[in-house]
This record gives structure tokens, C-alpha cells and sequence, in this order.
């Protein structure tokens, strides 16, 4: 295939359009026209003097989330999808089903980012759904249920540590006060009219427990699972529960010089006892939890003071949310014990407490069908990272498709899904809407 | 000795000033203006409505040490001394002796401080040095040899990052490039022209060898050992040998959510790991070597990432630099181990290196002796601190007399020694000069 003629450049890009290595011989998803938008999309947020590979930080309510909102809605009004903003600010648009009696089958993601995040996470889940209406349109293709659009307000949550907020409204799940957060000098409610939304009214954003047949979400994976087993799609069992604690260590400062080892109570010793702890605990016993610490203050944190106190974040995952609580029981004991040693005082508050979310096994063997039909090989696992499914889990049935995330990074600029696993994740979402609107 | 006529504030303030309750019976040291001027000196660099109680910020450099150096050179006037200001900012003042060919006995301390330290740290060897000759003027007494009180440039070393300045000069000790440094928007330059040194001439500073017949430094310990033990006297063995490196773990940043626990590469965890192991090395083995990671950084720092980059320092200290030297191999053999098991790197440079200063043995006995004619106990003990002292050991005999900090504290506003401990030391001091001087 190799054409003299051609820059390496050029043959570069032309391999990476090729579709389908991984799996399927054909596609019903216009790949080229996907990775055009998704790179179109990731010029708002992008660093000054970027490439596509820079990255995106098109943080929630911020100039580059409206412009790319903007662009979108241009889109799904070229699908013929006629988008409208509730008022928690989620961008919605319908494509009509033969039985306008019928439930619709709802499915879109968000288009807002982390700060140097990355092109994919997100923005594949909507643009991979427009795709859908795209190509059904193109075939001029009926359903016998109505098909709803939707991207979500705000799912990272950097703006106002309030992720999920659009699905979460849409669950009725937004808790007292949400709206009179401040955040950078801007509050919720002036927040949420800047990208359409109408704080005053916010409760006509909540959706009715079975007022969707199915909600579906394609998303990267964020984690390597499906790139180092070669894997073109997964199909989530459900999205991990999450008990996060912050921790407070205190010990005394004192000279690092003149304070003998036996006389010191040295809180940065405990703080590193414990995070030595959580990393045995956690992988002791078999399964997929995971266990963070992932951040961590220390004063007066001068190489010649003996830390007096270190403040950390001891964060807890698996599906199973009782295999959670005992993690946290069996680390917060080994911390007592710790505690005494170093003679210390060691606090855990709950800082916050996220049940997991289930996804309904009827979709997952849908999702499943329907990867068989297009030819790709599927493997269930559970995600990690939070969803704006596990919102719509509260109301109805939920499923998602993952595609692989190169080397599971993600929220960096390095995040990478390759275009035909970009495609083939669309094309599963597709064959899956076409068989439950059926 | 309660009387019923006093409030509890007086009695305390009497108790407070009752000498020599651990120890002499009697003082030639006048505790009452001791106190006093440590409370006068304290005022400069005091937080704005603050007491005694609140501690000191008395930057070298700043208003305030310009201040209370001013203060300090009206007291060594009054005690005869007619103090001068050196090219490096150090305070020097003479008293005479009979025979003026002889080298002089010298003796003083600091009054510089770290922000937010305490009244007694350099400060008590400073004013109980003019006592020393205070007293000698008192009782018309005469030496052999010239007696000579210096109050060093910072000694602290936080403005410029560069400790003991002025007895490095005076030493000879002063590195290529030294005065060019910047801090906080000046340069080292204009800072010794603010409190009256001479940049241009900075050699002029300097002291040869022999040029004293003893260089002597009363001083808090900043330890719990005499304290706890209940000893008026510390008679200092040496200061310490000091190692410092500066540790970077370079892991690999991921969501803590979707990266399972094998496949992580936490450099925190590896911190930890390491941190626990500088504490484990240094117990492991009798002595009085201490080591401590006093300063971390972790990046990107946020609870629900896994940490990529830790930067933390290891510091060793002992008074054989032989031990200290293998105590920091032991750490970095261990630390290519935990390198291996977290999948990190872990790469140590360097910071700095200090060699340990010995105390002149006959000048420790001369201590000895003082203290047992003023019926005062001692105890021989490392400092873990670094003091003006060790640069003079470079040059001449040194030694050092401790007095007790409650409860070790030190540079901090809760750092104390009693008053009677502060008359203790200089009354020492005294005794000891008189026997070199005579």
C-alpha cells in the first residue's frame, strides 16, 4: 500500500483512517466524517498554538465549553435533531420513532473537559451519537421508538466540584444549596444561564423513572484493559462505588536536628505508614478495588522541620460497595495502630460516599449482539471512572460501551483512542439503538 | 514563699524570676536585666499585637533585625564594649585585657531568627555574652586577655538560603558567587549595606587562624535531652555532619479510578515506601543519628489521580560523618529496591554536605569545671543544630554551653527556657571566660 508518491505524512493519516483493523470488514459509521468532528471540536479548549495532540481544557461553563456546545448543536441540527437546553443546561434533541407513544431510547455523554485533558473523553460518546442519527438518516432508516441526543452539563465537575450536574438534574439527584455554589468568582445559577440553562426553573430538567426505554453511553475506557488484551469493545457491567476519606495526621514539628528519633511524633512517618497501608490492603485479596492516595499536604514541609501535620486523600473502589466499607474498616484500623507507634493522632473523616451503579444486563447482552453481529470481540468489565449512566441508573436501565484508551491514559493530552476504535465503538452504539428502538 | 497579697501573676512572675532553682545557689549574672533585655529584644519582629509569648520574626536583612541590632549595639556601648560592624555585617566589641598582646577570648551568638521563632534562640547568647562582661565591669574585675563579643550576619541562613553568613565569612567559608545571590527581589550586596557591612570589601572579615584562643557560644539545646533530664548544662561534643539529598520519584500520573492496582506506577507510594525506610534505617542501629524527610511534593496532587512525580529531601545528621555516609547508602540501596517494585525511578542528588565540627576537648572540660564551681550538673551531647560555632572551629578551638528548651522546642513562638536557665548559662559562660581570660 505504500505509495511513493505519498508524504510519510500523508501515509500516516491515510493509515490511520483505515477502518477496522481490529475488527469489523465494513462500517455503517462514516469514520472520516467522525474523526473530523472530533478534531474540529478539540480547537475549542485547545492551548494556544497547539496541535490536536496538545490536548483540550474546555472546563464546563467556561468561553471554550460554549463555543464547542455551539458547534454541537450546529451539528445535531445538520442531523435534523432540532436541539433544545433544559434547564439544567443539557443540550437534547430527538429523532421521531414510528410509535410516538413509546419511551425513546436516550444516549449521548459531555463535551466538557478536565484542565489538559484530552480529545476523547466525552466528546467520542456525543459525537459517536450524532453519528448514529447520521447514518440512519443516511439510510433513510426508521425506528419503532422515538431517539433522544443528549450532552450532559458539567460531568467532570472541575467547575464547581460538582460533576455529573446535568444528569444528576436530570435524576432529580442535585442536593440542597447545589445551585448557590461559587466557583472561581461566578456562582451556579449565573453559571448555568451563561450556557442557556434557567437555574430558576431547574427541577423541569428532571426526567421520570422509566421515561427512557434504555440509556446508553459509549465512552473510552480511561484504563488499559482493553488495550493490552486487544479488545475492541467493553461492555460495562457497572460504575464502581466510590468512598473517599480525608485524612488529618497530627504529630508536633520540631528541628529536624535536635530532636532525638525515639522523642519525635513525625506525622509525615504516619502519613507514609498509611499510604504504604492502603496500597497492601487493597491489593491483598483478589479483585479489581483499587485504592488511592492521591493527594497530600504537609507543614510545615521544610527539609529541616519534622512534619507536625500532613492532611491526605484516601479514596476506595470496586462494584462492590460492601468490599469497600471493609477496605476502609481494615485501613482504618491498621491506621489506629499506626497512630500509636508514631504517636500521632490519626483522624479519617467520610468526605464523600458514591454507591456503584449497576448496568442492566439486558442492554449488556444487547451491547454484546451487537458487537458479535458487526464482527468485534467484546469483554465485560466494570468502570472505574463515574458516568453520567450511573445518574440515569437511578431512573432507568443503563448500559455503556467502552472503546479502548491507548495505554489507559486519560485526563492528559496523551489520551489516544485510534480512529477505528473511535468508529467501531460508533457502530456498536448504532447496531445496539437500532436493535432496542426496533 | 506564697504570699496572700500577691495576684497568681505576680507570684509566677516572681517564681519566674527566682534564679538557680535547678542548680547554683547563687548567681554573679544579673537574671533580672537578662530577662528584661531578652523581653526588650523580643519586641522587634514581635506579630503586630502580640506578647513575648507570640514569638519573633526577626529575618536577617529585615527592619527588624536592623532594629534589634541597633538595640543590641546601644547594650554592648553601655557594657563598654564600643562594637564596630565588619564587611560581612558581623557585630564585634572589645574589652580590654592586661595583656594586650594576647589573643582574645571570643564569645557571642545570633540575633537573627527564623519567621515565627522564638526569643531564646541566638538571643540568649548574645545578651548573656554582654552580661558576661557586664558582670566583669560590675565587680571591676580584670582578664589577661582581651575578651571580644560578636553577634554574627545571619546565622538562620532564610534570607538568601546561605546559614551562618557572617562566621563563614569571618572563617574564610564563603563560596564563588555568594554575594550575587538574589532574594526576595534584593541582592545579598544591598542587604549587607542595610545593616552596615562593606560587600566590597567582604576579605576584610576575615580571621586567621589563631587569631582567638577560644571562640565560646552559649545557647538553647532546641533538643528535649537536658530538659527531660532534668540538667541545667549541656556541654556540646560537636556539631553534627549533615547530608542532604534531594529525591525525585518519577512514576506515571493515571485516573485512580481505571488503572488497576497492577498496572500502577505510584510514585507515592514508592515515596512512602522510601519514607518509611529513612525512618527504619536510622533506628535500626544504636546512636544518636538522626534522618528525616521533612519536605514533599507531590504532583499533579489531587485525590483522584495516581501521583506521577514525588520530589521529597532525606536528611541525615550525626557527629560521625563516616555513619552518616552509610547510613544515606543503606537508603539509596533500599530505595533501587522499592524503584523495582513500584515501577518507578527514584534518583537522589546531592543538596549539600556538611562535615561535623568538633568541640576543643579542653575546652569542654574548662565547661565542666565552671558549671561544677557554680554547683551546676552537665552532660556532654551532640548538636544536632548547625551553629555559628562550627565555622569557627575551622580556625581556632570552639565550644558550645547549652541550656534546657521545654520540651525541645525550637524554632517556633512556643520555644522556652526558663529564666533561671538563661542566668545558668551566662553565669557559665562568665565562669568559663574568666578561667580562659585569665
Amino acid at each position: 500500500m505504500y505509495n511513493l508518491n505519498m508524504t510519510r505524512g500523508e501515509f500516516l493519516s491515510m493509515m490511520a483512517l483505515a477502518p477496522f483493523a481490529r475488527g469489523a470488514a465494513s462500517s455503517p459509521i462514516n469514520a472520516q466524517r467522525l474523526r473530523q468532528r472530533l478534531e474540529e471540536l478539540s480547537v475549542h479548549g485547545r492551548p494556544a498554538g497547539g496541535t490536536f495532540a496538545d490536548g483540550v481544557s474546555r472546563v464546563a461553563f467556561s468561553d471554550a465549553d460554549v463555543a464547542g456546545r455551539t458547534l454541537v448543536m450546529r451539528w445535531m441540527r445538520e442531523a435534523g435533531l432540532n436541539p433544545r437546553i433544559d434547564a439544567a443546561g443539557n443540550i437534547l434533541g430527538k429523532r421521531a420513532g414510528t410509535d410516538s407513544q413509546l419511551e425513546p431510547v436516550l444516549f449521548g455523554s459531555h463535551i466538557d473537559s478536565v484542565p489538559s485533558g484530552g480529545n476523547f473523553d466525552g466528546d467520542l460518546g456525543v459525537l459517536g451519537s450524532i453519528e448514529v442519527i447520521e447514518s440512519l438518516n443516511a439510510s433513510k432508516a426508521t425506528t419503532r421508538r422515538p431517539l433522544e441526543v443528549v450532552v450532559w452539563t458539567n460531568e467532570e465537575g472541575v467547575a464547581f466540584n460538582n460533576g455529573l450536574f446535568g444528569s444528576r438534574a436530570a435524576a432529580g439527584l442535585l442536593v440542597d444549596k447545589e445551585l448557590d455554589q461559587m466557583w472561581n468568582g461566578t456562582n451556579q445559577r449565573e453559571a448555568l444561564k451563561k450556557i442557556g440553562g434557567d437555574p430558576d426553573h431547574i427541577d423541569s430538567a428532571r426526567r421520570a423513572r422509566g421515561s427512557f426505554h434504555a440509556y446508553l453511553e459509549l465512552h473510552i475506557e480511561q484504563g488499559g484493559n482493553l488495550d493490552r488484551e486487544h479488545l475492541p469493545v467493553g461492555v460495562v457491567e457497572g460504575i464502581v462505588g466510590i468512598d473517599r476519606y480525608d485524612v488529618e495526621i497530627r504529630g508536633f514539628a520540631n528541628h529536624a536536628g535536635t530532636t532525638p528519633m525515639p522523642d519525635r511524633q513525625d506525622a509525615l512517618v504516619a502519613a507514609a505508614e498509611l499510604t504504604v497501608a492502603v496500597n497492601q490492603i487493597v491489593r491483598h485479596e483478589p479483585g479489581r478495588q483499587v485504592g488511592t492516595v492521591g493527594h497530600i499536604e504537609v507543614s510545615p514541609n521544610a527539609p529541616n522541620v519534622i512534619p507536625g501535620l500532613v492532611r491526605l486523600t484516601v479514596e476506595l473502589r470496586d462494584l462492590d460497595i460492601a468490599k469497600v466499607g471493609r477496605l476502609g474498616k481494615e485501613i482504618q484500623d491498621r491506621a489506629r495502630a499506626t497512630a500509636t507507634e508514631t504517636k500521632t493522632t490519626i483522624e479519617f473523616h467520610t468526605a464523600s460516599h458514591h454507591e456503584p451503579a449497576l448496568a442492566d444486563p439486558k442492554l449488556q447482552t444487547a451491547i454484546e449482539e451487537a458487537s458479535a453481529r458487526l464482527g468485534l470481540k467484546t469483554k465485560r468489565l466494570p468502570s472505574g471512572a463515574g458516568h453520567d449512566a450511573q445518574s440515569m441508573a437511578h431512573i432507568g436501565p443503563m448500559a455503556m460501551i467502552f472503546v479502548p484508551s491507548v495505554a489507559g491514559i486519560s485526563h492528559s493530552p496523551k489520551e489516544l483512542t485510534h480512529w477505528e476504535d473511535c468508529a467501531n465503538g460508533a457502530a456498536v452504539l448504532l447496531e445496539t439503538v437500532k436493535n432496542l428502538a426496533a
